[in-house]
């Protein structure tokens, strides 16, 4: 049986039934205030003393009534019997009001001569003057901060009240193993539900995750029977599509009721509302970019809305670096990565695979769009919710291009000087243009031979308009991986899978074929296009395609043959402006680093004798020329 | 023996010198992922296998070759005799490419017919589509997130090295008594260790904590020779000033090096740096927020230096609303409260009295004013850190004026509707000043009675040029507070302490002389000005003086006797305006709560019958107008 949704719930009536359908658990605990960092606080706090409680020396000298002070001077001291000699926090008995510094005093027997009255108050600490007795130290609602816990501690309060709910955890799916078991093929490793217990555990919350059920209405129910009776909320992870094993919406619906199964969100379709005895449940999709979509805008605002400390969101006003499509009636929340580029912040968007949790990983943001909106155009300015310190941001560096593993590598090293190096993959003509747009810090790209560049079609209209540099950080030989042996006289007697048409492997094929004189029409799978470098090898080992052109390190990395044709550039383009970012000069700084060549060398893929060169081509001439930073 | 900082460090050449004259500890612990939230990652992380590692079905249907489907169409469909049937996340055989939806096949026995070609890839999840094995996934320096420990999970990576440090934290002083030990006039609770503590294990820290030690060359010395010992770092607390039993310099110096004592930084000037053994030892000053600046400029900076998890900055552009005086050669840090008003965020500062906590609790960020800066005119726009979640910004009103506890009661209600107050401390003129540059959302004000108002020279002129509106909060008798009985025919023959010039008090005291026919330059005290009324009331009571000015509440909570003479009005006085913004629209409807006004009724201090009640003057007749919201 396929069940269907029957219809799905927009964003806004979903949110609003979760924020509707329940009765707030008011659920409170009391912690020790050096466990309180965090916490929201549940009852208003007051000092139990006043601080100080009586009036306290600010200065090591000699406690008087400053009335007995008036009109000393210099001409006529006037000698003070009535004091009391104090050190700075001492006691100062009632009957004064001022302090004297023992330096502006002169002994005189059991007496001290004064050359200078008293101001009343003088180097006292009134009593109270921090807070009084009984006064509020801290609201109901707030959120404990480390220095609040100094003030605490001050005020003689050791311990306090703070909100917090149980939440109930069941994991579900007989595809999943647990956590520090290898995964077969096929199986996955349980991980929504550790998602979920972290993050509600930040907020204050007691998680009981429940070993994972495998997919059985009856285990399944009896795990939500006994979750909802000893929680506030319940959370359950997968089945919760609509799919011939996917048994929570039933579970729920035989042990309570089913609010909504379906939401008009984007990843998080097959999301479930229910209530089993008045306690909220909420079903995640198992794919882990939905369950993050729908634990962040459902699962966490309820938290919210019960009072639980709330998870910081960072918005910043960024423009697209390339469009973005969306789907009229989702609300979608897509993975974006935002980099500062001149005052302007620019975002490239990732994956929107709902498991490609990488995606999520790779970014420092994600943006809402909302369901009546089809999708932007590059440049357009949106808000991105950041989901690292916003001061990051001014060490991100974002690009975008090619992804190339020893991309991460630099990234990796960078990291250590403190750069983030944040990639979007685009193919070489959308990299440039988002070179054009200023949109990115630099464009990793697969090129040719440098002299050649000008002749590339998709390059050339750029080099006259954009003074780009261009920063080598590897090259590579490119040739034909294959499973079998292939000759170059008889590329038409082959199953292909080809390359995308901007790419570098695509433009070494067609002058392969050009220079055998065969014509791509007669190349069986011409137009059957892989997305990335990756997938060719990969279809080729499956046996989808005999042969196709990828690196040499693919290739082997794959256990192909590989036949060499040409070299490949790995470089970083870039305006020759950003230059003069000092980010840039301590990345190229890297890329010339001996430890980044050594890690290419250790690879065995790369070739390194150009890695570092700097150059550019002369707009009028053509010529090649170097660049010094 | 008076010791004295022979010379103080400046701010820069402390963090350099602190920067630079130890050696990083490197330390690292490993922990499993769902302890590892908000951790520093100590070793890049890479995938231990491909996700997904074989090609799964992204669909309900029948894994094919796509080349066995190519030409099938409605005209001439084909039959597919090679297939598998698959769910979706089964695992397709090597041999397969493609995935049909069992929606678009037709059984035919054993075979299925097709009508249109499946593309290669369709409907299927690629091998490594997620992540390859042995690539990246984190690298070292990355602060871990809750999304990411999901994805670690699934990559099967159960536990990871981070950074850490242990450090060693010593509180020093005789007056000290531990949290939940009832301090004795004169004592304090020790808490400047217990906010180390909080801040540095949210960084990742272990902190090992020592008992209070007392003002003991000796046992001083043996604390820090323990703690050295086993730690990374030392903090030593208190002892630090240049006073008669302050010895942890020397204490310091004995057992290792003293680096420096004293720095230009206010608060915490009588900071030290010592080395014992190659260990760092930070000395904090005793005053908690001398304390509070140590720690968050010098050493939670040094372990932000040492890779430990960074404490979040938020700095924002704030415009002052009161001018800001600095000393040269200084740099200061100053409590701040930021507020939205139109689009402008404007920093109302607090008192800087190193004793006074409740500047740090009662604020939502900090300025540094450096060394070279001799303070700020109004409206002068400088960066703010905050101490809260940016976004709470919004749902913050500022407030300039006369603080009342009843203020403090009814932030406490605002909480509870997601309203945050804050009050700086201003006499009426300041406040108007405030309001005139719009600056805060409202002034709190004592005033006299309202038919009077346009008699205040204090207000005059400000009721002309600004339009503005008053909602009365609560309403006080005024009167005269004393120790004994006065008569109101021989006020001249008391010793009197006086209000603020531009208190309600001091209006009130001056009609009353006026009244009686009685000079002030007869009045014993006329010229000593107490700063609030609170401490006219300690004054009266700790006998020096014998009568002033207060309200009832006040001179009743002293034990003191009182004479009523007129009625005090507490009002909330804001630009007419301002009523438009729903957050003061929140907050009217709250004065006029029944939980506010039994609030009030049960303090027994108030009168609430104009309560909630909103009025203006007409700028041009005088006359007074009731305001409809």
């Amino acid at each position: 049986m396929v069940k269907r949704y029957l219809s799905l719930c927009t964003f806004d009536e979903a949110r609003h039934r979760l924020y509707t359908s329940f009765e707030a658990p008011c659920r409170t605990e009391t912690v020790p205030i050096t466990g309180s960092l965090g916490r929201v606080i549940a009852a208003p706090l007051y000092a139990k003393y006043s601080v100080p409680e009586v009036n306290l020396a600010a200065m090591d000298g000699i406690a008087v009534k400053s009335r007995d002070t008036i009109g000393a001077s210099d001409q006529s001291p006037v000698t003070i019997r009535d004091y009391a000699r104090v050190n700075t926090g001492n006691v100062i008995p009632d009957a004064f009001d001022a302090v004297i510094m023992i330096e502006d005093t002169w002994e005189d027997g059991e007496a001290f001569q004064i050359r200078k009255a008293a101001a009343p108050w003088q180097h006292v600490r009134p009593a109270g003057e921090d807070i009084r007795k009984d006064r509020l130290v801290l609201p109901k609602g707030h959120v404990v901060r480390a220095f609040d816990i100094g003030a605490l501690a001050t005020y003689g309060i050791g311990e306090l009240t703070v909100t917090t709910a149980n939440v109930g955890i069941i994991p579900t799916g007989s595809e999943l193993v647990p956590l520090g078991e290898r995964p077969k093929p096929g199986q996955v490793v349980e991980s929504n539900t550790i998602m979920a217990q972290v993050l509600f555990e930040s907020m204050g919350a007691h998680c009981m995750r429940l070993p994972i059920v495998r997919d059985d209405p009856g285990l399944i129910e009896n795990a939500l029977k006994t979750a909802a009776q000893e929680n506030d909320l319940v959370v359950i992870s997968a089945g919760s599509s609509a799919g011939t094993r996917d048994y929570t919406a039933g579970a729920i619906a035989a042990v309570g009721e089913l609010l909504f199964h379906g939401v008009a969100v984007k990843p998080g379709k097959p999301m479930m509302l229910g209530k089993i005895k008045g306690t909220p449940v909420i079903g995640l999709p198992g794919y882990p970019l939905a369950a993050q979509t729908v634990l962040r805008e459902f699962a966490v605002p309820l938290l919210e809305h019960w009072d639980l400390a709330p998870v910081p969101k960072f918005p910043v006003r960024v423009k697209l670096s390339t469009p973005l499509g969306s789907d009229l009636g989702f609300d979608e929340f897509v993975p974006v990565s935002v980099g500062r580029i001149g005052s302007q912040f620019w975002g490239i968007t990732r994956s929107r695979g709902a498991f490609v949790q990488m995606a999520t990983v790779r970014s420092n943001g994600y943006t809402h769009i909302p369901a009546e909106i089809e999708g932007y155009e590059a440049g357009h300015e949106l808000d991105v919710y950041l989901t690292t310190d916003p001061a990051n941001i001014e060490r991100t560096l974002i690009f975008s291009g090619a992804i190339d593993p020893i991309l991460e590598e630099l990234g990796n090293i960078a990291h250590d000087q403190g750069l983030f190096i944040h990639t979007g993959s685009a193919g070489n003509t959308g990299a440039l243009l988002s070179l054009e747009r200023n949109a990115c810090h630099a464009a990793p790209m697969s090129l040719p031979a440098f002299s050649s560049l000008r002749e590339c079609s998709f390059i050339r209209p750029f080099l006259d308009s954009l003074d780009l540099v261009f920063v080598n950080v590897a090259s590579q030989e490119q040739g034909i991986a294959a499973s079998r042996e292939i000759s170059l006289d008889a590329l038409d007697e082959v199953c292909w899978i080809n390359s995308r048409r901007d790419s570098p492997a695509r433009i070494l094929f067609d002058s392969l074929l050009a220079s055998h004189g065969i014509s791509p029409t007669r190349i069986r799978g011409y137009n059957n296009e892989a997305a990335t470098p990756g997938a060719i090898a990969a279809a080729i080992k499956a046996g989808q395609a005999d042969a196709g052109i990828c690196s040499k390190a693919l290739a082997v990395s794959h256990g192909l043959r590989f036949t060499p044709v040409s070299q490949e550039h790995y470089e970083l383009v870039m305006r020759r402006t950003m230059l003069a970012d000092p980010r840039i000069v301590t990345l190229i700084s890297l890329v010339k680093s001996p430890e980044f060549k050594a890690h290419l060398d250790r690879s065995g893929a790369y070739d390194t004798s150009l890695t570092g060169q700097i150059r550019r081509i002369s707009p009028g001439s053509g010529n090649t020329l170097p660049v010094e930073l």
